[in-house]
């Protein structure tokens, strides 16, 4: 792997900025709010912003860079479509356990559901994350699908992934912004306590967070190499026919990094 | 071009949305609220997300994807750079109009500065933004600066341009829902009162603006040929020196677009 170190630190970085922010969203609902139960009141609603967190930015996040750990890459590319496609869903489910804790929460209080822009836009990813998972596991998963569906259906499979991610991202400023002006209120917001400077805090960091995963989800260089280098450095038959594919393989292989590496060298270099 | 009728379709999507937000912004402003002055009043601070929707969204968002409109390869690539600059400086004039305005009004109001998360995100954006346009005027328009140093900062300068127009929705999300708690008394925001849903809905039209643009802007089948096919196909000299590097430009520009198919096609095919 190219600039392996500089994987590794942003990756780090990554983890560290994650896991400081699951931190910090259990300090403020455990040290400032009233702490978590399942109950119609505000300790219920606490699981929504601590679940988000943890599932629905924390492990999507990691779920969409998992394929880019250069240690995975002797383990089968189907073994990491299982991994990605299992975080993915464990993460919907902590977000559809979180939606039903504000649910839960608003109906107990008689507070309208989905009036809000945060509600909206959450729900539309909500919607969409789902609908993904699916489509990734019909076109990726099973094996039936031809090649050319998989391969043109790839840049919108990205795409949608990393924009449902970066909506999370956004739908979680939003949900932080309500939160502190509804729940602070002598002193308010607009006062700065500490319990506002520490969710704002929370905000930068999270946004971080998705910066960080967005960069290393797309440096070309970084994309884990195609299943053949696999196969070839694997294969050690002396049968001349299987040799000569193997060389071509090889071959074929050496031209995609190469062409990764020019394409993500010269991509603009303008 | 590559799917030339898909870019059309999507390019002229992504502008009807950008003058659909805009006027939706301007009945927001001018219909449910006060309209438009400099008294540091509520209409001073109306020019507030009336410029951020013009400048720091909507001609940002046309200065990302101004280098792959098909139509402009004709025109030299540095004259590209001043357009891309131009709108760039522009939209960020127009955000600084629209952060005094509302300091302005903080001020005249005695409402304290910085305290939200939307105000320290804005802040972010609002640094990072010149210091990207002075790198880019550096890097990219400063003769001197050697072709390495400009390849090798390219895929930071795409990066932070992205990211930077990205914070600068999901702070105009945060800024929606602000304005509309604080605003609406009653009927309250709950209530989901018209204005409630038309900034809704200009959320949502903004996020989808975002989404149009990053989409145009991450497809490399759409970028911009590189300058050299247009000097080759210009190059009508008769110097057999001078045919020789342009044969040799021509095939480096076939290999390029190869590379560049091969890289869009086959980039995630598994």
């Amino acid at each position: 792997m190219e600039n392996y170190t500089q994987f590794l630190i942003l990756f780090i970085l990554a983890l560290a900025v994650g896991f400081v922010s699951i931190a910090f969203v259990l300090t403020w609902v455990l040290h400032y709010r009233e702490g978590l139960g399942w109950d119609g009141e505000a300790a219920e609603f606490n699981w929504h912003p601590l679940l988000m967190v943890i599932g629905f930015i924390f492990l999507q996040g990691i779920a969409i860079v998992v394929y880019r750990l250069p240690w995975t890459w002797r383990c089968s590319k189907q073994m990491m479509k299982f991994i990605h496609a299992g975080l993915n869903v464990l993460a919907f489910i902590l977000a559809v356990v979180s939606v039903v804790a504000v649910f839960d929460f608003h109906n107990a209080k008689n507070i309208p559901n989905m009036y809000s822009l945060h509600s909206w836009v959450g729900l539309a990813a909500v919607i969409l994350y789902p609908t993904q998972i699916v489509m990734g596991i019909a076109v990726y998963l099973i094996p039936a699908t031809p090649v050319y569906v998989r391969a043109a259906l790839m840049p919108v499979h990205i795409y949608s992934g990393l924009f449902i991610f970066t909506s999370v991202i956004a739908t979680a400023l939003m949900g932080f912004t309500e939160k502190l002006i509804f729940g602070l209120k002598s002193p308010a917001y607009k006062d700065s306590p500490p319990e506002a400077i520490l969710v704002n805090v929370l905000g930068l960091l999270i946004a971080a967070f998705g910066g960080l995963i967005l960069w290393i989800a797309t440096r070309p260089s970084w994309k884990r190499p195609r299943e053949e280098i696999t196969q070839t450095v694997s294969n050690n038959s002396t049968n001349p026919e299987d040799t000569k594919t193997g060389t071509a393989l090889t071959t074929r292989t050496h031209l995609d990094l190469e062409t990764r590496r020019r394409n993500g060298k010269a991509e603009e270099s303008e």
